[in-house]
């Protein structure tokens, strides 16, 4: 019969073996992020920030990470796009910043299973083109069965050089997240465990641009996105105030999975 | 700020809102299933079973479901391919006889990402091929990035008509699965759950062929499939005793998600 | 050395052999069709239409076809979406009226080129969903690399029955095109072949409802969809004046390959 | 109506406009070649080589070709894997030495279809992955509707530098084809238009790898590739007396399509 080993980790299915709780693994990857930034209406926004959170500023952060040569996943790759709040964890035991991801958008399910299960981060799949270039112009694409939902472009300007680029590698080393890891009763409403998490992650940026980034949200219907619909609606009609310098980056991606923490 | 509703239901991310709990909700979709079912030897198929269940037969089912019309999907298709055995669960209070999914790999993100959370059905991602059809002919292949796992093909002989027919209704009619719910603890080997769920299901069958089926499996390398390897492995591996008669089937599936309960 | 053979029928690659030229030869395969027809204005629609045409009604069709147990491809799928008005060939010897498409999009490689260079079908790529049915709703959306373009949906009405029914499947019986085959000159402007061609094919109705159908045009930019962008801000800009009663069938469809013939 | 433009080049569907045929254009990508060249028998090979056309060596090449920020596709991308052999063009005017295309599988519609209908290069479809890159391993894998048909893996020495990396820019600086461009007769056996054509291709290298390559051929049935499971037979049959040392190439690829010139 099988039976667990106590200092493995799992994840479903079960029985065909885990791998060994090792602090010394972490997610590597090559990426290119794109990242547009913009201000909305606090109370709109707070609308979608759990109690145990505070907002730190009434901003929101649409970033596409393109992934390659991921060290666990055999030097595959895979796209995501990011939408984050900075946000605070005030509890009795931590007090925490970070960004808090209100979805995650991914076209490869694995990383979804990890992310959702291990971290509690809200991954959801979507189709996500590979960046376009078209020099200086980039563009790409999120879709659902075929329904475009957000198109993001960005023109680049000048690369960020000197003191800028040293302030910005400052600024993008951290990306630590906090999760909320929801897990349902089994037949009946609620919870069998729902906790925030910390997850430090990480970029060692090599390369970035200044630009201008845009973004286009397409509401879809029940039947054209039955499960995200709403989630979409919610994020298109934030107000849009006022859109920060965008910016593209290249480095390289690390999640230190190992390191998070459950907040208290 | 946004606050949990107390009956309702809710997967991440949660802060979006979540659907009222409700008894009467059950997932319906159209089916055609193709099954193919092998005796192996006990002891190599019990080392994939948890102690806490009995292995009611050394056989195991491989069946391909695919589904159209789905009501929870805004009428969308996926396909998934179950590997299960007949099992049996002890517990101090329950003893429950049902399908245990070894692996379930599926062609569609979102019932994964409900399978696993809601009713701990191990459900992993994989390009599942439409069944192609060249009377008496169907094949279907599983693949990961390009990379063909397993092969499944049938030759269709007769309808089964009559009290067959009947027959086989009333014993395909229970579908029920025994899940093994299981989420990791964070940041420390172990889990923060890990319960046996039991997940009634069932199919009414319209249609069903007997005849010749066949699986092909084919081991992949960790750089092809770094998270799956070893399924595919474990399972290629099985002995195959005896190949029992295949079965295609059309039909209604239903899964009655709220009707799932622990298991003790 | 390879050399051609008289009575053999070959694509490139042209080298590894062909197919013995067969006029028993169809191509067959189950299909579901779902066409919205609309009036548009009769001189935006002529700037489409060669001068060698005549346009018999100022109508356009939009069907989209889903086909399954296709014969020449192993019992494969694949779906398209024809976009197609009614013209009548004059020329010195043939005078024929059939429907003669202005596009036609596909989700597979293998029958746009056997399309393209045995018949002058335009084909052209785009992901093209399968239908969604949620009854009495059909949906489907055509995209380019994450951009949609088209959406079309359904509500079906009744079923056709008795001898509405047998009139439409006369009606529906001939599904002849008129293809313009132009293969350009090598290194310089002009073609090297510019012929009309007959191509007779036919679906066999089995069933047939009638509803109320719709198409949403998307326009795309240059970096959107570089080779298909003016296509589709064409169609998307004519006029729609009427939107004719839609109807879904289901049936089998027949292309008779081997029986077309160039014009003259 | 629709009338042709004298100086404009046209594909089908050609009623929609066609583009000013302009020498100064060139189709202009960023490439990741990995190329593995063996050794086979002649008379083996020879039976894939048109009379009109010398074998110059039995070596056959199957490269990837990873391209991205492709001009003509608004910065698209897409992968191909081509096989060809070094060839001679003995015509009554011309002698030209360049690569014979035997089949170039390519994950993209657009390309295949200007690649076939305006150069003649045998040009059909496969799913192609991205490298997943671990280094230093390298792979990738062919299939077709979820068969696998072709993996390639590469295992990563030192770069090349120096003069060795000169002679290699030299070396490969020409990639031109002759392309057999074969269109059918309609309604009839044979060819409507056969001719060779020469068709001007280059690779700038930046950077280049040697290192050990493998290919791993896997024929498939009819019904599992009803189009190609003979070529993919063919060459998978071809002897491999000795495999040549592979590389691994990053540069600018560019066609200088205009140039193209047919053979006589």
């Amino acid at each position: 019969m099988f039976r667990l080993q106590k200092d493995m980790s799992y994840l479903m299915p079960v029985h065909f073996g885990g791998d060994r709780f090792d602090t010394s693994y972490q997610a590597r990857q090559k990426a290119t992020m794109l990242a547009v930034t913009f201000e909305t209406e606090r109370a709109a926004l707070e609308r979608y920030i759990p109690e145990e959170l505070e907002l730190l500023a009434p901003e929101v952060k649409v970033a596409l990470d393109q992934l390659t040569e991921i060290n666990w996943l055999g030097g595959g790759k895979y796209n995501l796009v990011t939408v984050s709040v900075p946000a605070r964890f005030n509890g009795k035991r931590d007090h925490v910043d970070a960004a808090y991801p209100l979805v995650v958008w991914e076209n490869r399910t694995a990383p979804i299973l990890t992310g959702r299960e291990q971290t509690g981060v809200p991954k959801i799949f979507a189709d996500i083109e590979d960046l376009h270039v078209f020099r200086p112009y980039y563009a790409t694409s999120l879709s659902y069965e075929g329904n475009t939902f957000l198109s993001m472009q960005f023109e680049a300007g000048g690369p960020i050089t000197g003191t800028d680029l040293e302030r910005m590698k400052l600024q993008i080393k951290s990306l630590d997240f906090i999760g909320w890891r929801y897990i349902p009763k089994v037949g009946a409403p609620g919870a069998d465990l729902s906790q925030f998490i910390h997850f430090p992650q990480w970029m060692a940026v090599e390369r970035a641009y200044r630009g201008k980034g845009t973004l286009q949200w397409t509401e879809l219907s029940v039947m054209q996105n039955p499960r995200q619909h709403h989630i979409i609606k919610a994020l298109a009609n934030l107000p849009v105030k006022k859109v920060f310098l965008s910016i593209l980056a290249e480095g390289e991606v690390v999640l230190d999975t190992t390191k998070a923490r459950v907040l208290e």
